[in-house]
């Protein structure tokens, strides 16, 4: 088991990363302190981990909740079937919410927890390997609105990460491939040698090996945990994350949330922002290609969707949260390795590459 | 115009009382820093006070939703409405709420500003007396849930609270006397010099005399931010604000939203605490009816409403934010100006009190 930390201040916390810690009572009793404790999982997740995760816990007065699986369902009205069943039950402001799942789950527990109550704990269990390698640390927690991905929320820390590696065996290749896409991003935006790596060992990734995703996941983990660390509330750095992620939000919406994974949208938006810092002149050729080269080995798609157009794009993007006076911000690229924010990019150009992926 | 601080380190933030700050440029623009504001308001307010404020506000890109008036729209599916807002005019994450109105407004606009984006600015202008002497303070935001009062919400403070002394004298006698309630809180848990001072001016606030009111807010707001100081997130002492509040919410859930208002249930609450401390032996008689005499003087309430049963009180209150693994904090009263919270009464006792109540 590997242990990172979160370094902030009184609400720092820990990573734990490792093989069967679900059933690791010492660790879970550890790091869930309350006597009322609600589950919030989905019907996916629910056949496979609940029961032992509800055994591990015995003892505490403890709910669950089952959700449907599903971007779609990243709603306010899921965040209320949330209320009504802490309400209900009676749990009280001294409660601990537990996300088992994936980044929908995590998500919505943490968005649960931040507003009950004006506040209780949570416990991150992510069980798909996006969650564990970037959504269930930092605090973002949040749900979609019909205008805009993530557009309702707050920072909420958790009081711990418990990412067991044995969930990713029942993953589908889909959903593996989806998480791969923000391994990657790590690589792009701030660690060269790791993009290096991943190029060598993606097949080893695909093929589900259990030290190759261990490495994976830690380093990702790592990278994930210095940038929160640095700028928790995103006034700067963080935002560096995002890298992707406007397009790939006005994809996830343009093409109805539950269509497009999350990390598929953002796998194409790497390589719109590649595109894009290609035709500024900032990075060459081969750099774009190295990232489109990597993107697809791992299964992910690297055009966007048929039926959007560039203006489709333009009129989603506009309501990002990376929008400031009406500008929009983009994470783009200096060179492999070095991202930077930026509105000051030719707008034409961002018009070509979206024309590009329109075709 | 009186200035008061609520010290909260980086969170700190000024209150201003005084008259005709609503047109007052200066102090407002220089409050309000942001080229994106949002005003709400609610069809009562809007016809008084919108376009003073709006014309006050001109120069920045300002626009303004007008919500329906009552506790009983201060509701999740309302806020949504003011997201909707925010995203159809595309309010980016560096925007401002401006909250006009009294204390219902004041916590949805909050709680909006608390979740939009993650969290955005907001600034209280409060136009009722019981905004203006307590909630507008202190960052408690959020909505109220059909099972409970204020059940979901957020601590979100404002960057200012800006007290138009003027504004109360639209406010019909029913809403006076209900902030009122509040202002004799201050004197029975913490201040007896101002319960002192209020039993021999309550002719003068109910007459709107406008130095005994600027006397009350000022000295509110003092009490007021010296608690939130010393205790943000309610670990202990602000919990004190709350005398009369958890039998004050059971009165507003169990008659229905908007039946009572806020502040008269809580003028009850504090009747039935003070008797409820006096059967445990902690107050004498002479104490309980001074305060329900100055009560009583406010045109305030001192008995429950007809239709509640005593079970249904403690249904109600058994899910209130002061449960603490199943049992009910109450604040009660160790003498006139000296409260605490305990949960170490007997219950025999709770219910010859309720009783009394429903009768």
């Amino acid at each position: 088991m590997k242990i990172l930390n979160v370094p902030l201040g009184d609400r720092s916390y820990p990573i734990y990363i490792g093989s069967n810690l679900l059933s690791n009572q010492d660790l879970i009793l550890k790091h869930i302190p309350s006597s009322q404790l609600l589950v919030v999982t989905n019907e996916t997740v629910a056949p496979l981990y609940l029961n032992p995760v509800l055994q591990t816990l015995q003892g505490a007065k403890v709910e669950s909740i089952i959700l449907p699986d599903g971007e779609q369902y990243k709603t306010l009205e899921t965040i209320n079937r949330i209320y009504d069943a802490l309400l209900t039950k009676r749990f009280d402001r001294y409660c601990t919410l537990v996300a088992l799942g994936g980044g929908v789950i995590g998500d919505m527990t943490g968005f649960a927890a931040a507003t009950y109550q004006r506040g209780v704990n949570f416990v991150q269990i992510p069980t798909t390997l996006l969650a564990q390698v970037d959504s269930s640390i930092g605090g973002k927690t949040g749900v979609n609105h019909p205008l805009g991905k993530n557009m309702i929320g707050a920072f909420h820390q958790p009081l711990s990460v418990i990412a067991d590696t044995d969930t990713l065996n029942t993953l589908n290749d889909k959903e593996l491939s989806a998480g791969i896409a923000e391994v990657i991003k790590y690589g792009i935006i701030r660690d060269p040698e790791f993009f290096q790596w991943l190029t060598e060992n993606i097949q080893n990734l695909l093929n589900r090996d259990p030290e190759s995703l261990a490495r994976a996941i830690e380093q990702s983990c790592r990278n994930k945990a210095e940038v929160v660390a640095a700028d928790e509330l995103e006034a700067g750095e963080r935002a560096l994350l995002n890298l992707g992620h406007t397009f790939g939000h006005a994809i996830e919406a343009g093409t109805g949330y539950g269509t497009w994974l999350h990390g598929e949208a953002v796998a194409t938006g790497m390589v719109m922002a590649a595109q894009l810092s290609h035709l500024q002149g900032w990075i060459d050729q081969e750099t774009v290609d190295s990232i489109i080269k990597l993107i697809s080995s791992a299964n992910l798609p690297v055009k966007g969707p048929d039926k959007m157009s560039p203006q489709q794009y333009l009129d989603i993007m506009a309501v990002d949260k990376k929008v400031k006076d009406g500008k929009i911000n983009l994470v783009l690229l200096k060179q492999l390795g070095n991202a930077f924010i930026t509105s000051d990019y030719d707008t034409s150009l961002l018009n070509e590459v979206l024309k590009r992926h329109c075709q």
